[in-house]
């Protein structure tokens, strides 16, 4: 946490009242801060600045003086279409990829997608996580998440819809494209990253028909999780926003 | 699990026992294999190949044929210094980091490490990890692992002596230069990363003193793990190895 993310209504007032108690938690056992300090904050959906401690209790944390002039970094021009992991492998993946800036996360079904993982209650955390990134990364401004758990119709009906003008990748170990040969770092891209065990084959071809074009990073198979962060640290790496 | 890795003596035999409850799930329940069928393998320290399942038994596997042509994947020029994290991390970064052929690692102490993780039972299994990250990644070669659990001597005797001729970059959030713009990507490089809440001021200078440029990746701070796999994952991109 190295932002506390207020709610979008904090800039209109002059004391701001946090009950959630993970916030206060950390505030008091990790940064050791005490009424009268100042801590980093960001107003959702606007700057980053400083707020001030005006009281601190186990189970209220309230904050005046808020000033944020200045602006969240801007997102990478990037979006994700992911076959839905694990539930538990969710909350890192969404939390990271909020951190480096993703704008779009949309969840797929995939074959090897199991169908119990759209029944977790996990999936309505996803805004917590979220905010982790958000308040990790030092940004205010959500990724936008969206879920499609039938394949087939997104591809078709969707997928080149949304992304008209799109460099549009699927990441795919046995291409015979390297993902560095091709990428544009400047150019609006959609990754489509499978979960554990990735894609089959009708799938990725599914994708190739709908104007994806088959990467891959070598002879090396990561996690998906380590995958997704090499992928997106490209574009990270590359604009450094 | 993309190989099944086989201990070096498995070349000279005809026929090689695994007793490995978790490989021998994974062949039954993930991959669905049995008699007859032909498993992608590699040989520690040596070939890819495949090798048939002679007998499959819940708590035996033979295999026969072993039969390894293809040299590994190279390692990147890459070492990684670490604070040691959590123990919990540690296996996922270990893992990751032999996936993506990382070369060596050295897990340090610093003022954010507790003592705690010192003693901690995982450091024991930091083999298995390796060996799970080789797995991942169709790789044979282990990466090498060492722990300095005092950090001055460590830097003051031992950094520059292990580390000489290389790139050596500390990565810093607040540091002024940007990590693209020195990066050389084909030269020997040693990354110096921190665990959860980075390295304190003394440390970075500590490293500075010794030959480290602290390096940023742009205003979002991330997560060690999401940190080193994009950092790695720079080499991983621009090598394709």
């Amino acid at each position: 946490m190295n932002i506390i993310l207020l709610e979008s209504h904090a800039n209109q007032e002059k004391n701001f009242i946090i009950n959630d108690l993970a916030t206060i938690k950390h505030i008091k056992n990790v940064i050791s801060a005490n009424i009268g300090v100042s801590l980093k904050v960001g107003i959702k959906n606007a700057n980053l600045g400083t707020a001030t401690i005006a009281d601190l209790s186990p189970t209220r944390l309230v904050l005046t003086d808020i000033n944020c002039q200045t602006p969240p970094p801007k997102k990478q021009p990037l979006s994700v279409v992911l076959a839905l992991p694990r539930p538990k492998v969710l909350r890192r993946l969404v939390l990271d990829m909020t951190a480096m800036g993703v704008k779009q996360l949309i969840l797929v079904n995939s074959c090897r997608t199991e169908k119990s993982y759209w029944q977790s209650p996990l999936l309505n955390k996803i805004d917590d996580y979220i905010k982790e990134g958000l308040q990790q990364a030092c940004d205010t401004i959500p990724m936008q998440v969206s879920c499609y758990p039938r394949l087939k119709p997104f591809v078709e009906d969707n997928f080149q819809e949304l992304f008209l003008h799109h460099q549009a990748l699927i990441a795919h170990p046995y291409a015979n494209v390297n993902f560095y040969d091709v990428v544009n770092y400047n150019q609006e891209t959609v990754l489509v990253i499978g979960a554990e065990g990735g894609f089959i084959d009708y799938e990725v071809d599914l994708f190739t028909r709908h104007g994806c074009t088959p990467v891959q990073i070598g002879k090396r198979i990561l996690r998906t999780e380590n995958a997704v962060s090499v992928l997106c640290g490209g574009f990270l790496l590359n604009q450094c926003v």
